[in-house]
């Protein structure tokens, strides 16, 4: 038995929409040794998982935990702990995460009312008012940060409406938390999900999630059992919980990763992390359009994270892919969905938002366009 | 911002029902840099994962994956993309996860016809015949290996029959995979699940999971949507088929782990890897009875991967797991569910499966038992 690993993989500069680059000290993390999952010092891996998470969602909420599966796991156990059959769920959707959502939505039986508007646009409050005036609803879902189109959505607003009209809100913010203001105690936003591998540039594996007090009545209040085993918040309370009673095995080593990551996040403090996301996010709008280049979301509700380039007319979507994988070691991604072959997705999340990565992403574009 | 890892886990000696100790080869592998889900040499990796699960599983089943969660997430997907509402389920409950099965099932709308047994015991191929012959079912559901008590399942006469009454025969290996013989192809089991971090050694958080092309036109014969979005076998066999098509972004790193561990396990060899661990299971069998304990399982169906011994009358159970673990850093466990209290589980799979560890823990035992 040979005592080398077996095969070896580039340090690619990553500034697609996910995963983002992950820092050594986190890498080193995730390589510790693997101890039980419920050995009392995992168990306080998972204390301070906990809190640290409820520092990146700015939030009170006892029940914050990292879900066991990557930030589509994240999103269906938002959903379908909430979800009884026959329920009416208002849906927004300006992107293929909304589309998603209502996917899942119908599956745990929702009616499910659908906003769309096109695709990086946003909602405004009068129109989710309006919809919720028509008939009332249990929830309401947004996408803060859409993946697929670069668009922000403002939701303090909203969340006041859909209270005043009874429902619960749900947010998306896979491709915020950690990058971008998220606020959900100040914003009352009742359940938000996450993913681990965004702006929180730890490898994919695990969803951070929330849910208020307010929602978790809701979830004890069910006439019907979560339809999700796996994904059922009424058990996992209690493994995240005082009892710590066993549900499934945790991915331990997952969240060694996630604990050093939302340390590194601490030490650099919220602030300052949100306002380097903007700055490197300016420069590369700035140095994209000095190229001639046309960005797609309008720059009052343009999200710093994740920016959709439009490929000029004539450019070939893959090859220029190809090459700036295979000449410059940098990913950036194509269109999902109606996007395909419309527009080039570049992020610059946690550990990949540097000045260094986005120089050379301009750098390289200037001479592949050229 | 420091530059070293804030937090240390000591090097545990976990000879519980898993985790099992990880070599450090595989823990190097885990923190290889990350890079896209949708890279090429990303792509090659699942590519390399795939063959490898197929090898480990005896299997040439096409749909053979790591499901993107620990071993419930895999025995989840095993029975969800399987059940419509209504079916008759048989399966075989003589431990605590044969009971979980039953509780997925029914979330699924099946209707479960549940076979008894005491825990410890085996299930026979006459009295699978016999409930299958009172009336026919869809599936048929056994534990190859217990996790909870010990017990191995004797599989392949009853894969027979289930297939003469025209049922699948589905079957959970998560604590025999890769430590004990699991012929999926000679034995005809149509779909099988597993976790990785109990005798493949590798960090919990994938869930292999292979399914044969008659249990796969059942899945693409369904009447209704699989009622589960992050376990839809009818969109992630694209993701992980030739197509590649975006399903949920799959745990990079975990992957790479996974993949290590499965190169260890085809230098080693299949029936080596078996004999070192029957080898040192009946060290550690004669040893504890040396030591006057009293084995749960008797002889000939005793898994050698997970082995469940009497606590004797008047000794503390978890002071014994405490002093093993603070004075001499061994893991083992106590009893799930009924056997709380009654019994101390010791598992010896993968790279805990070393004569060092049993020696260790028996001479360990001698001096706390005095």
């Amino acid at each position: 038995m040979t005592n080398h690993v077996n095969f070896d993989v580039p340090e690619r500069i990553l500034l697609g929409p996910g995963p983002s680059m992950v820092h050594p000290r986190v890498l080193r993390a995730l390589s510790q040794p693997v101890i039980g999952h419920l050995d009392p010092l995992f168990l306080a891996i998972m204390s301070d998982v906990q809190k640290l998470l409820r520092f990146v969602f700015q939030t009170e909420n006892q029940l914050t935990i990292p879900v066991s599966g990557t930030g589509s796991a994240g999103m269906e156990a938002a959903l379908c702990n909430f979800i009884e059959p026959g329920d009416e769920v208002i849906i927004g959707v300006n992107g293929y995460f909304g589309g998603r959502m209502r996917d899942m939505a119908e599956r745990y039986g929702a009616t499910v009312r659908r906003l769309e508007r096109a695709w990086g646009d946003v909602f405004s409050p009068e129109e989710i008012e309006q919809e919720l005036k028509k008939k009332p609803a249990k929830l309401v879902c947004l996408v803060h940060a859409e993946t697929s189109t670069g668009a922000l959505q403002q939701i303090e607003e909203i969340v006041k409406i859909t209270h005043k009209h009874g429902a619960l809100f749900l947010m998306d913010c896979v491709t915020s938390l950690g990058g971008v203001p998220v606020m959900v105690d100040s914003w009352g936003v009742d359940i938000a999900y996450s993913g681990t591998q965004k702006c929180l540039s730890c490898p994919p594996g695990l969803a951070p999630l929330t849910v208020n007090e307010r929602a978790r009545q809701v979830l004890h209040n069910r006439k019907t059992p979560v339809k999700n085993w796996y994904l059922d918040l009424t058990m996992i309370e209690h493994y995240w919980g005082d009892t710590r009673t066993y549900h499934h095995t945790a991915p331990i080593s997952m969240n060694y990763a996630l604990l050093e990551a939302l340390k590194m996040v601490q030490e650099e403090g919220l602030e300052a992390r949100f306002a380097r996301h903007r700055r490197h996010a300016e420069m590369l709008w700035d140095g994209l359009e000095e190229l001639g280049l046309k960005l797609h979301v309008p720059i009052n509700h343009r999200l710093p994270s994740l920016t959709t380039v439009l490929i000029p007319e004539g450019v070939n979507d893959k090859e220029i892919r190809n090459r700036l994988l295979t000449e410059y070691n940098i990913e950036i991604a194509g269109g999902l969905g109606a996007f395909a072959g419309k527009v080039w997705r570049v992020g610059l999340m946690g550990y990949s938002s540097r000045r260094e990565n986005l120089t050379l992403l301009l750098a390289a574009l200037k001479i592949l366009l050229k």
